[in-house]
């Protein structure tokens, strides 16, 4: 199944995508339960949004050894993350607004997971079970400020601007998530082509480590780490996200002058 | 005026604590009206709770010069962040739970400012008027997965445990932020001994460079930081972040196995 979040006669629905642009809107959100509710949309009137709304996103530095070594570090031990806040989070079509004074932003291409079932203390074996599906993500960054922060151990301004988190632009069921391409493209030209074959800590082992700490909830996102071949934006760049099984994240890129006082 | 959120006939409230126990319950959450409803509540008969559920919660590292000196740090050019998941928040009174493979686990008191209005762009000068008021924190932190996760320039599970980010009791509105007593107890004996005054970075500017990357919203928290004299928690231990005009925030230690499977 693929499960979408859109705007139709001026109110948020949750549905899924069926064959040939047709939509069965949902009963409620999809962690409560995948009944249709009877409505019927058409893909094609309907505006697309990002899977979830204002969710907690947690994000995994390092988490593909070729990217770790294209920026020059080892590979961590243990899953090693941060959160980027939900005000970050855009939509598929949203635009990333490039920063007044933005020197060098990155585009990152990840798997992203969303949780389905609260989840604490769940094993290994356990985890695939606490997912809801998957989506694409893009982890923008900006490394000027990520560098400024992560000297003093931490995280947050280099990866929380507003709309530095475009996600969507389905929940894809029923994936494997050990073994999907995934591939960013800047204006039609690959830059980034992984697999989640290759990722240091799967996302098995994401769910039980964090959950040894944290409850997790329904809803809740986690950014799996991207591959090599991260690379800078530049107002009016469009970025595809693209991942077996799920789709494409399209987002262009414009500047904070178009839209700040 | 103190706001307080609490726990009377089985429903969360919001109130205003005025003298001899008495709270004025409010019509409505306090970013939105601080209008009562015309109920009494008696102080004696609640519960009182952490004063926002699950809010973001954003942490600064190294904001005390003589914090700084005392880890071996130096002072950063910028503020620097990181966020706490919103389940690790508790209440006044909750216990705080001791990891069962913790190994140095410090309390650290801190001033927390809490978000009234939504705020981007917002100038120091301004910055103030976006605050609804003012409690104690306390940024529960894992010093060994700290290190392990800052080492790799980010973090989440050292500040991120369940229970970790006790948070209470009041919300203490028109209060001047930029002097005031901050005292950590650790069963009674004062470990921390500081005053707002010394923040390397002020509420306002802490405001003002937080928006200028993000949309802060009504009910989100700001923890700003950690004077000198953090140290170690045990189980059985209670500690008290007192903050002068707020009030005393106190929290016990339990073991991780008294609650988990």
């Amino acid at each position: 199944m693929k499960i979408i979040r859109y705007l139709a006669d001026s109110r948020v629905h949750y549905g899924l995508a069926e064959p040939e642009g047709r939509i069965e809107r949902l009963a409620a959100a999809p962690w409560e339960t995948l009944q249709p509710s009877g409505h019927i949309d058409d893909l094609s009137t309907v505006r697309l949004l990002t899977p979830i709304e204002r969710p907690r996103v947690f994000g995994l530095g390092y988490n593909y050894r070729a990217h770790s070594q294209e920026v020059g570090k080892a590979s961590p031990a243990i899953p090693v993350l941060f959160m980027k806040p939900s005000t970050a989070v855009i939509g598929p079509g949203d635009s990333i607004v490039y920063p007044s004074d933005g020197e060098n932003i990155h585009f990152e291409g990840e798997l992203t997971v969303v949780i389905g079932k609260q989840a604490r203390h769940v094993s290994e074996q356990d985890a695939l079970s606490y997912v809801l599906g998957y989506t694409c993500g893009n982890d923008v960054s900006d490394r000027v400020l990520q560098r400024r922060e992560s000297e003093f151990g931490c995280l947050l301004a280099g990866k929380g601007y507003d709309t530095f988190a475009p996600i969507g632009p389905v929940i894809a069921t029923d994936l494997d998530p050990s073994n999907l391409s995934i591939i960013t493209r800047v204006n039609g030209a690959v830059r980034q082509d992984g697999n989640t074959a290759d990722l240091v800590f799967s996302v098995a082992q994401i769910i039980a480590y964090l959950s040894k700490y944290m409850t997790l909830l329904p809803g809740d996102m986690i950014m799996t780490g991207t591959p090599a071949g991260v690379g800078p934006i530049k107002v009016g760049d469009t970025i595809d996200v693209e991942i077996e099984g799920i789709g494409v994240l399209s987002n262009n890129v414009i500047a904070a002058a178009d839209m700040e006082p």
